[in-house]
C-alpha cells in the first residue's frame, strides 16, 4: 500500500476520529457519527444508496449534463465515505474490500458463475 | 498497487464488457447487467446497501467473528462493485469519485460544516 | 370505502396539505415535503426502509421485547406514511394499492408463479 | 370493506403460511420466505423500496401515463406486502401499524413537532 492510496489515507483520517483515539464529537462529523454508534452511520448507507439511485435516474432522463453527472459522483462519494466509516467502526479497512474484489477478479470463472445464476433467474421470470 | 489502481483496473474490465465494446450478455455477468439497462444495476445498489446494513447488524450483535466480518466485507464489495458498473454506464469512473473524496478532504472546514449541520439537526430533534 | 378506513382518511389529510389545496409549508410537515418535491419524500422511503430493516434485526437479536416491537411498528408506520405522501403527490391513493393487493390475492395461481420463480432462483444459486 | 379489513385479511393469509401453521415452502411463496428466515424478507423490503423510488422517478420524468402509474402502484404494493410478511414473522399485524398511524394523527401538535425539526434542519443546511 503506497502513500498514494486515497481510500487508505481517508480510512486513517476516519480512524483518528474514533472516540478511543480522541476524536471529538463536538468538532468532527465523523467522530460524531462514530460516537452515536452503528445505527447512525448504517442509516446513512441506506440513505446515500437511495440518493445515488435517484441521481442516476436523473442522469438517465436528463441526458448526462455535467451538473447531473457531478451530482451522481457526489452521491457515490457519500455512499463510499459512509461505507468507510462503517468499516472503520468494525475494525475493517478499504484494503479488505479491495482484496475481496481482487480475489473475485482472480477467481477463474467467477463471472461465469454469477452469469449462470442470472440467466437461470431470467428464465424463471419468463 | 494502490486501491486507486485496483478500482481503476476493475473499471477497465467493466468498460470492456459494454455492449459497444463487444461485451457478451451470454458470457459475462457485467455485460448482462449493462445490456439490461440502468434499472437492473441501480436496483442492485439498493439491494446490496440493505445487505450491507444487515451484515453490519449481525456483526454488532454477534461479536465480530471472522465469518461475520468476512460477510460484511463481501457485502461492501458487492455494493462498490455495482456502483462501479453504474459509473461505467454513465461514462464516469472511480477516479472521479476518489477525486471528489479528496476534494472534500482538502476543503478546509468541510467536516466543520457537516458537523454544524448535524449538531443543529440534533438540537432540533430534542 | 367507509368512514372507518384509516389509510383513506390519512390520505385525505395528506391531500389537504398539497400546495394547490392551500397546504402551508410553514405549519405542516407534509405540506413542507410536498412543497420541496419528489426527491424529498422519495429519499425518506429509502431511509425508512433501512430503519425498518435495522429495527427488525434488533428484534431478531433482542428477543422481541415490547420496546423493540414498538420500535419496529413505528418504523413500518413511517415507511407506509411516506409511501402515502408519494402516492398523493402522483394523484394515486392507498385504495389503488389495496386494490392491487386484492387483485393479486384473487388471481388464481399468483403465489404459485412467484414460488416457481423463487425455486428456480434457489436452484440457480446452488 | 375498508383497507384495514383488506390488510387484516391479507395478514391472516400470511399467518396461515407460517411453518408452524403448516405453510409449505414448496407450494407457497410466502411460506418459502418465512421458512428462509428474516434476512430473506428484510432484503426484499430494501429492494422494493428502491424499486418504488425508481418507478416514482420514471413517473416524474415520464408525465404520469397510466402504465407508469400502474408500475408505481405495483411497487408500493410489493413494498407493503413484504412489510406484512415481516410483521407476521414478528407476531405483529397491520392493525398495530394502523393504530400507530392513528395515534400520531390524534396527537395534537404532532405535525408541528415534525415540522419544527424539518425547519431547523433546513436552516442548518443553508
Amino acid at each position: 500500500m503506497t502513500s498514494n492510496d486515497s481510500l487508505q489515507r481517508l480510512a486513517r483520517i476516519i480512524e483518528s476520529r474514533k472516540p478511543a483515539q480522541g476524536g471529538d464529537p463536538d468538532t468532527s462529523y465523523v467522530a460524531r457519527l462514530l460516537h452515536k454508534g452503528p445505527d447512525a452511520f448504517l442509516k446513512k448507507i441506506g440513505e446515500e444508496a437511495t440518493e445515488t439511485v435517484m441521481a442516476a435516474k436523473d442522469v438517465d432522463h436528463g441526458g448526462g449534463t455535467p451538473e447531473l453527472n457531478a451530482k451522481l459522483v457526489g452521491e457515490v462519494a457519500d455512499l463510499w465515505f459512509h461505507s468507510l466509516i462503517a468499516l472503520a467502526h468494525y475494525g475493517l479497512s478499504p484494503a479488505d474490500v479491495i482484496a475481496e474484489l481482487e480475489r473475485r477478479e482472480g477467481t477463474s470463472g467467477i463471472e461465469e458463475k454469477a452469469l449462470r445464476k442470472a440467466q437461470d433467474r431470467d428464465a424463471a421470470e419468463k
